[in-house]
């Protein structure tokens, strides 16, 4: 198996000369290391807005150059951690797949370097934004694919606040697989419009993995076997922290090959954005769970209510590790003599399921290396048995404005919690 | 192959001495050995409400103790009988799966005892209900696991009128692909809002089950092959009756792994509800066809026209059973000799599709144990040729308010048929 | 391989005794060879109305007949061509799948012949009408299928306007996957109401056609390979042409098996109408991209801007053709000592992907017989990389009212291509 070492070497090694080069003159193209939540600081300069968080990423520095604010993508092989045991080789951006959020104001003129150091040609399309035909990003229609080594400029203004994403349009399929994406906010010139006390974004991504590598495959249309957020899962996955009352916007982008309906437990909220801007307040509708489309946008607002709230996919298999698929089910058939059997014939072959898989996440299985478990997990009240698309909102009395530290669990008040009946 | 009674009796044992012990305090949980729909009563206590009419199914009774609504629901393996000729070993409440549906009014308190006679753990999330955290039904996350043989108690006040559901949120995938599920509906305190002349609801599910088998492949992801409504499949689903100029309702959720785009012929309706609440006037859009999300709900209205009009999920493998897949393109191939030299070599083979596959519904073909024809039902006008998630909304001038019998077909006006061109 | 003559042969037979006789009474049933956009020409007789341009495809000339607008459909096997370089065994209406768009106003009256020349019955379904149950066109249960040979008449009023569907409802999962279906588009019957200055109308549709092969695969429910609008995939589908400042309306049906959210670039628009009728101006929402379910439409508008603007299908694998499946993904793994000694092995095989794909549209593969390059198309600024559901909406200054022909590439003002920075 390739190691980590092995799987940058060549890329880095492409676009090095360019690099040194170009020190003086191109801004600075900031990495990150980890996939932790980075909350970021409100911009030093320029017009003011509310910065978003990124789930298990960071927005990208700027700098401004004659009324320009400039960003640097640099488009490469990446190794991002899904979660703790499992690491996945894919392409992203300034490290890590998806790239760093890209955070400006309407009327923002922004110009944007896009190094390529990838094996193969690549473009950006600033998907949802209205630019430019020329600036569009689509390789061969409207501008040249952007060759390994070298770095292409991208200038337009912010027409529009929203919710924007950013990802390549040569070798789409292929590129978009492999974890090639962003999130591009656009915050209102008006900072006192579109107010939310707390703001997360992040993006649905599939890949399929087979356990014991670690490169998706590509071809792949309907069988991921890893649904994530921002290319994490869970338990890789922060939870999401407001205060009590806080207006909470959660803004999801779906770049998958299916709808994600993702359900938020104990609030109703309205969806209030899409891609294409602003929901007017009277076509809102009130839900529990939004459909989040492919190629699409959802931001959703609620007011946060005191708990510990799932928030997942509703498909099933979506909140659920590798392995969930190809098992067959043996519920109602005792099979300990033929697992016995088999286990002869098969080294490490296990039985499981004649009363369900409940007991898969409590059990220590032995797992191929660098996969996870299905299901897995753990609450203050015992296994979660969730994986994939599945986070928690910790809402809480105490929490100051901008900590979104892990408050851990929430401690019911007496009588709230489902109790054991006593005849 | 197990049967029926080697099926329910591992599990029926193990809650036995724990409901003799309840006998006195826990209220009745009744049970049903019928996938008849059972049009329920009006209430006979407490709030008044119109009830709904849950497809191939009923609403469970309840008492009231000191102002609280009392219900009991058992988790429990059911047989369910998909369509005369199909029987599913599938996991349910008090006898059935889906469960039963539980209907109550905006304000009231309900104490839902939960028992569970799994093999396994089990819990109850109520989707789409505002309440204390604890109550969220959420396994390991806001509340303990219920352990197999014992009683849960959930406790909450009805803060808002809607549709919603009941599933579980412990070995979640594994437990929703058995068929756990059953509908909750909140009428509104003043009965004058909201108010339809026929109210129906259903659940949309999706199971894999080899023919000749009769438990659910429980790791299949998308190659479902028995898309049901409330486990039924057509012809084994009723048909919807109504009266010229009522108002009807339909509330349909999805706890599937897909999208299903539910189609009505002959009538234009608006989408009124989800799972969320209720659509404000002026942001609702006139539709055909409803794409229900998965984990969501959608309420449809309209005015009844006299006829016979399907209904059905335009997905048209959706609208078949098993069989449908796998078969190869015959179309344009004359086969009939190679069909022989298979024969030969695979007993049981059989040609088909030459010219299409309409003959199937007609043909009397030799099916495995337990499975369902690919096309079936006969219409007055011959074979439907459909299967799965289909039924046939009947509405006529004659029918009496609460009257949900079958009115056999729809008598065609002279000149309203489409007729055989005479040249 | 059977050929087109082999495979028309059969069913041309069947008809023809039966369209000599009929020849003096029935309407004319124009056919089409080519699968070329026909902007149809204003009506001659009757209310007037804007036509729509169907893409790839054209409308059904009628003839009024003491009031009645008659039109004949006849359901017959075809030869449609995808794109250059390959053509499918499909089943569709006068010479071509889909079948020609049916244009007519709001308070018409239709009488429409169907033809059968069919190896099995048919019967037609409008999809959306509200019309007579017995009109409805659900073989079995509104009226007998009809039987090959035979012409079967359907009568209705046109209530309402709006955009519509024809398909048949006998051994609908078969017929409709072998490519039977057409647009039904009700003018409002005054002219000034729902005004565009371009209305174009297609169809989604999905194939399942094995490299080398011509019959799609019937039974396929979820791997498809070939992702159509209206029969034709990129590069075979013409561009969308438009004038800067023109209201465009682009209406988009879905008889696949799964959502397909079509992006537009470099424009927010409204979803105004479906299958339902017309969205109220207070409930639309903004969107870049409509997701139209199945069994539903979508009527989008937007003011035109200049420029080339990719339209396609957001699932990146359906903006690509056969052979992006299965392919394992080579990306960081040198292959080609590995590729040497398996091409020993297998005549043909051919390593590639190291760096990604996008090599594959440059460069020369050996193609088997009758399929599509994975990706395809070229640019203005190379190779586009794309197949299925993918065309451009090209708006440029000077276009004529009335003109659709391809104005070829856009040129881009000075300073708005992305451009290469110089360190």
């Amino acid at each position: 198996m390739s190691s980590r070492r092995d799987f940058l070497r060549g890329a880095a090694a492409l676009g090095a000369g360019m690099v040194a080069r170009a020190a003086a003159a191109i801004p600075e193209a900031p990495v990150r290391a980890s996939a932790g939540t980075e909350p970021p600081p409100p911009p030093a300069a320029g017009r003011p807005y509310r910065p978003v968080v990124t789930l298990n990423g960071w927005s990208l520095p700027w700098r401004m150059n004659d009324g320009w604010k400039e960003f640097h993508l640099v488009a490469e092989p990446v190794v991002r951690e899904f979660a703790p045991g499992m690491t996945a080789h894919l392409w992203g951006y300034n490290g890590q797949s998806p790239g760093p959020t890209i955070e400006a104001v309407e009327g923002d003129r922004v110009r944007i370097f896009v190094t390529n150091r990838l094996p193969e040609h690549t473009s950006v399309h600033w998907h949802g934004m209205l630019l430019p035909s020329g600036m569009d990003g689509v390789g061969g229609l409207t501008q040249p694919h952007v060759p390994p080594g070298k770095t292409f400029v991208y200038e337009f203004e912010l027409r529009r606040p929203g919710s924007f994403m950013y990802h390549p349009h040569s070798d789409e399929m292929v590129q978009m697989a492999m974890g090639m994406m962003g999130f591009f906010v656009v915050h209102p010139r008006d900072a006192r419009r579109l107010r939310a006390d707390r703001d997360f974004v992040f993006l649905a991504a599939a890949y399929d993995i087979d356990p014991g590598t670690r490169t998706p495959r590509v071809s792949e249309m309907t069988d991921f076997n890893m649904w994530t957020w921002n290319s994490r899962v869970f338990p890789g996955i922060d939870p999401l922290v407001a205060r009590s009352g806080d207006r909470v916007r959660i803004r999801i982008g779906n770049l998958t090959m299916t709808n994600h309906p993702i359900h938020l437990h104990g609030h109703a909220f309205e969806v209030t954005g899409t891609d294409g801007g602003w929901v007017p307040r009277g076509a809102r509708w009130p839900e529990v769970t939004v459909d989040v489309p492919v190629g699409a946008m959802r931001a959703i607002e609620f007011d946060a209510v005191a708990g510990d709230w799932a928030l997942h996919c509703h498909k099933s298999h979506h909140a659920m590790n590798a392995m969930g698929h190809g098992v067959p089910n043996m519920i109602g058939v005792p099979h300990d003599d033929i697992a016995g059997r088999i286990g002869k014939m098969i080294p490490g072959y296990m039985s499981m399921g004649a009363s369900g898989m409940a007991g898969m996440s409590e059990m220590q299985m032995p797992l191929p290396d660098n996969t996870l478990p299905m299901m897995s997990g753990q609450g203050p009240f015992g296994a979660l048995e969730m994986g994939g698309m599945f986070s928690v909102l910790k809402v809480r009395d105490d929490v100051a404005p901008g900590d979104y530290s892990d408050p851990g669990w929430f401690r019911h008040p007496p009588g709230t919690v489902a109790r054991e009946w006593k005849g």
